[in-house]
């Protein structure tokens, strides 16, 4: 089971441009070159979470990328869901009514399977913690990331 | 993200094995028939966790598949992990050293990432989860599979 690597760009996109919040908006070739990406790679990454309402593009010449809301209100969860999707990484196929195995159950499968319950269950202990923290938060853990981006921002010359 | 199939069945055939115990072993012939599958595709999905010392099979005409160990000693993580291999859901390539991003932090990269840290934290509540619920466990919260399975298995002819 992988995460596709478009979590961690997004939510060191986010992080990036809630630091850079009194220079936004940023524009595509300026956060390109921040990652040393192609802009078009840089995009793609980019774009679930403006579809997800958690970052904004401004298009024009002084125009480009900011974040769509205060940080405090865009969970590190939010982002893991806008790029890898809503649904739960274990996905109930019903085995237990398969073949001869799942005959004269009764009533028996009006309840949830019991093993489709405790993968749901660790997936939801796994939400909880994404859910609980927040892109604000990941800033202020990192007061020496926020000091060098800007430090480093300020330098880029074009 | 999504965890492959293999879980599934990994999961519903050892609790299957656990309930027909005294039964043991159970042919890879019976066994397909029971989940409605063809017998290669679920040696195929049962060859991870013999390899993983969780099933074991027996060969010869008698022979078949069982628990390799008592079902409290095997952890539904155990399962997940061989088939889906050890290695975190989520993994770090340290975006925060790329391009011009990265210059000049000092000591500052001596420490591991904020983000990363957070989806680690996130994983190990799921993984916590999975770890404290064994094949026991499932077997015991189900005695009406238990007794259906029982049932239903005594009734194959062949």
């Amino acid at each position: 089971m992988r995460m596709g690597e478009g979590v961690e760009w997004g939510l060191h996109c986010c992080v990036t441009l809630g630091w850079l919040d009194d220079q936004a908006p940023v524009s595509i070739r300026r956060l390109a070159a921040w990652f040393d990406l192609p802009q078009e790679y840089l995009k793609k990454r980019l774009q679930p979470l403006a579809r997800a309402g958690i970052l904004t593009s401004t298009p024009g010449v002084r125009g480009g990328w900011s974040l769509a809301r205060p940080p405090d209100r865009i969970t590190v969860m939010d982002v893991v869901t806008a790029v890898e999707g809503p649904l739960e990484a274990f996905r109930c196929t019903e085995i237990r009514k398969r073949g001869a195995s799942g005959r004269d159950a009764g009533a028996e499968f009006d309840r949830p399977c019991g093993i489709s319950s405790l993968m749901r269950q660790a997936e939801l202990a796994w939400r909880r913690e994404l859910a609980g923290r927040t892109i604000a938060d990941l800033m202020e853990q990192a007061p020496a990331g926020a000091a060098r981006t800007r430090r480093n921002y300020g330098r880029m010359t074009d």
